[in-house]
């Protein structure tokens, strides 16, 4: 795609927010302005991020500090924290972004917080009945996109046919797939499985123009057998958290079990397998899980992201904008309605 | 527990139901009746069973064969299944149940006809809302009762309710456990986390008398942290089989990363450590999941069951039987019942 005529995308990235702020922010906005033509936004507390800025080798004109002067804290109630820090770095950021000051959000702070903001602050594109929090889940092929992995957590079965339109799009445009592949996750291959909802979404999936390729059973996820994963935001938060703690667990026992008994293998002879494993089920270098069906984009990073982590989290953010994967989605979705009109 | 006094305990076994039907089937009930003080039945095709029942060492007075021509099959429609297939191992299994001619049924055959005949042949106890299969899953500290596992998809708080009951009761005096810890699988640590189904059923555990320990989030459910977990059948089915499925990728995945690489490990020095691995992490020695809530006792072992899982499944009724369970749901349940209608 040419972008050399489309304006500079400005990205407003949480500097506060995560296990490793502001160092990792810092380091991973310096890196992107280095290899992108974008503008960044640090927004934090100053005098924490300048120091680190100034250590910095990178083009100074490309990153700005935006002062904000509370943090919006892992344990607070999303709706209160929202509301009440007002000059928080999430509230200032989705502000930016909102009032058009910048085009993108990033952040790996409290998840809750970043849904209820984004919602009331960014708001939805007209049409989406519920933005949909999209997460790469890494498997033996690659990675499956995760919608919902965890923003709804009572659906219909509308809002499951929307996630699947709006991963399907986003598939297509951020991560370069032709045709995604849905799969609904269930409890059975056959059609007639599953409960109220997935028998009904599995009916409006079937019917859509969608690459619909039917259940997906939860033991089959490991094996990549869809590009886009739909369900609803409990389950999908289930899937993603137990993915973890089976994984983790699973390497823990793993060590145990090779490090004692008849073979005793040196424990520095599994350093390097165990970090390729760790590094193939890893999500860091997919980016962050992007909140889709809002006016601007919103990117949920882990909590945990380290500077490579932000800086693919913000080249996924300019992926998207070049693509504009907004207004591909709003059309989509008003194509729908107007459809639906029309059949009345 | 005196059982002196008890009279013998009868067990039907699916003879043809399984991977491994009918041959683990006549060796694990063998083998049962050598060490166990009960009677045997293998219900199934008699020319299939009997060759291999005669080439055993057992008290032959403790098996006999029931004849019963027909197979429900794993593809089959359960309802279909069990209303059409009135010769099957599964049906007439059932029926000796249902007639008193037999005080537990155990099959490795298709969990859905299973289920349907469970509730159809069989029956509920008075009270009970919904029957809950309670599926053993492996943890770092032995392994938690997962209730409901797939029985029921779409549930109410009181379902839910009674899930915890009906397991606490049973991990009580079948796995010997003085208090059970009960959790429910939820999106979050706090109270206040969940969708509308498990925000009910926390306010519900929660006034009950069992030992609620509050939620449990997927990523903690390898590490034990509940005896007793409670959700509904799409979530419990949905766990079940994302642990399967990550376990067997993973361990694939090692495999492969432990085999190259600078440290080149010989596979023959993994062969120990990954059984080891796989035993820890196998459900095996537990013995099967049982449908709790039934006026008899029904056990589903695992399609894969071997000698040794059907061997467990047969010890387990015993133990259900020695403490007479169902009666303790059944008192159980009435308590909860005259209680409500006093509260009226």
């Amino acid at each position: 795609m040419d972008t050399t005529e489309q304006k500079q995308i400005r990205i407003a990235l949480d500097a506060m927010g995560g296990d490793y702020a502001p160092d990792a922010m810092v380091k991973g906005a310096a890196q992107a302005v280095k290899d992108m033509d974008i503008h960044m936004f640090l927004v934090g507390q100053e005098d924490k991020i300048r120091p680190l800025l100034e250590k910095e080798n990178y083009p100074k004109e490309k990153i700005e500090i935006v002062p904000a002067s509370e943090i919006i804290e892992m344990g607070e109630h999303p709706t209160t924290a929202i509301r009440q820090k007002k000059d928080s770095s999430m509230v200032v950021g989705m502000k930016m972004v909102k009032d058009g000051k910048a085009d993108a959000f990033v952040s790996a702070g409290s998840t809750g917080a970043l849904l209820v903001g984004g919602l009331t602050i960014v708001g939805r594109i007209r049409g989406v009945e519920r933005p949909v929090l999209a997460t790469p889940l890494p498997t033996l092929e690659g990675f499956s996109l995760l919608v919902d992995s965890g923003a709804n957590v009572d659906c219909k079965p509308q809002y499951l046919y929307q996630f699947a339109q709006m991963g399907s799009i986003y598939a297509k445009n951020v991560l370069d797939l032709e045709k995604p592949r849905v799969g609904l996750i269930n409890i059975g291959a056959e059609k007639e499985k599953g409960n109220m909802l997935t028998k009904e979404s599995y009916a409006l999936l079937e019917e859509s123009s969608m690459n619909f390729v039917g259940n997906v059973e939860a033991r089959n996820i490991p094996y990549g057998e869809a590009d886009v994963l739909v369900c609803d935001g409990f389950i999908g938060n289930t899937v993603l958290k137990l993915y973890e703690g089976v994984s983790k667990t699973l390497m823990k026992a793993m060590k145990e079990e090779l490090t004692k008994g008849l073979y005793v293998l040196p424990t520095l002879a599994l350093a390097k397998p165990f970090s390729r494993l760790k590094h193939r089920f890893d999500a860091d270098e997919i980016g962050g899980a992007p909140f889709i069906g809002l006016k601007q984009l919103v990117v949920k990073a882990h909590g945990s992201s380290k500077e490579k982590a932000i800086y693919h989290a913000i080249r996924q953010c300019k992926t998207f904008m070049e693509h504009d994967v907004t207004a591909q989605i709003a059309a989509a979705v008003q194509a729908e309605k107007t459809e639906e009109k029309a059949a009345e």
